[in-house]
């Protein structure tokens, strides 16, 4: 039986620990390919460089592991390695660990969740994988313990074409970790606060920053309250952005 | 009664033909501020710059018209209006009318539906445009003609929060045009077909080309088929990435 292939990917870019740490966890599976970010890919969501080339290089090469070094977004990695880099197309898609929350509507603005939905659309199981700190140094120690049982579901179980998953971590010791909660994404959306700096000609510059209203703080079933409450939350993840129930008001418009 | 004040972005940048085309549509409605990107931004998603620095300065200014050019995304253009530019929040969105289409999966790597759905999060009513031709000169005259009926349905039925629409319009002359569809989004993927070049130092670089997979030709209610046929395809967004179905299959998974 031909030996199970993986493609791993981030957002944070190669030299990351949530990678480091999601390729520990992937090896018992497989053989591990990584096509990742040469940069920091934060907020790069589904985009795609149309504009200029694409390259990439091998950065290590071993029998159970190989890693190439990209220079463009997470989606670009996930079509380089499936159009030029891959000898076929892989078992399971890997992408993360991200240092940062993708929960709620994060999701949409996320490179690490662009990667795996991209995957997910070639009929690839796919899980995006990420922590609610930003710290570059996160301890993932609970996710290097938990996270292999949920891989082992996903190969056994397999995935729908089209869906993937998003999951969360929260930052907690694994005695208070809860384990994982299968949920929605929270209905929110993000407050803006830009800092004004003033840049070398005396002229504004801002940074976003901001923070994530939660509009449905009740709904025990949703991403970012599972979280809050030590659970790992999953979304299931399907890209199809028809407002169905609104197709039929829209008829009535009598366009 | 105060003015009515409309926000206009894009993704080909503030010199386009399309986002000209729309301001001229739009003029009628209301006063009219355009924050557009500086340099082209196709493919761009969602996507948000989060680790440099955004500006953007005044490029006209008269009663009834502002622009701003903004160095950064379109989600950025949208942030940048409603955080540090507008007087208000404003009364109606819209972007385009985007070089090429977003119809089907092209959505999710759409730049003018990112800024469309990103101004539906703060309950603005918002409307993407694109016409399926990336041809810089487009001929946008049906789209002149027949864009002004849309708009002011929009104007008086309003729309749900978190709910925008991404209009596509076939390439045709006013006689072959069959009128609006309200469809789904067809579900397809993008066949990737690398383009290879060698760069300077001998190395081999990517463009990605391609094109789309409709997995669905048969189905008469989805925007690829509607275009097809000579109707401009009318998609009601909502993003909400949960796929429902799947909550119950994995909670089977007993993880």
């Amino acid at each position: 039986m031909e030996e199970r292939l993986i493609l791993i990917s981030n957002d944070d870019g190669i030299s990351s620990k949530g990678i480091d740490t999601l390729i520990r966890i992937a090896q018992p599976y497989g053989k591990v390919v990584v096509v990742a970010p040469v940069s920091v890919q934060s907020g790069k969501s589904h985009s795609v460089s149309l504009t200029r080339p694409i390259r990439f290089e091998k950065q290590y090469d071993s029998e159970r592991l190989e890693k190439y070094v990209l220079n463009g977004t997470p989606v670009d990695c996930v079509k380089s390695a499936l159009t030029k880099i891959l000898p076929r197309k892989p078992d399971l898609m890997l992408s993360g660990i991200n240092h940062g929350s993708n929960s709620a509507i994060s999701v949409i603005y996320s490179g690490t969740m662009g990667a795996a939905i991209e995957a997910s659309f070639y009929g690839i199981p796919s899980v995006g994988l990420s922590i609610v700190t930003h710290d570059l140094d996160a301890d993932f120690s609970v996710v290097e313990k938990t996270a292999p049982a949920l891989i082992e579901k996903v190969l056994e179980h397999g995935m729908p074409e089209m869906v993937s998953l998003n999951v969360n971590y929260p930052v907690c010791e694994l005695d208070d970790f809860k384990g994982f909660k299968v949920c929605s994404q929270t209905k929110s959306y993000w407050y803006e606060d830009f800092e004004e700096t003033i840049d070398k000609n005396g002229n504004p510059a801002y940074y976003q920053r901001g923070h994530l209203v939660n509009v449905e703080p009740d709904n025990d079933n949703c991403d970012e309250n599972a979280l809050a409450e030590n659970y790992a939350s999953i979304v299931p993840i399907k890209v199809d952005f028809t407002d169905y129930k609104m197709i039929d008001e829209l008829k009535k418009w009598n366009l």
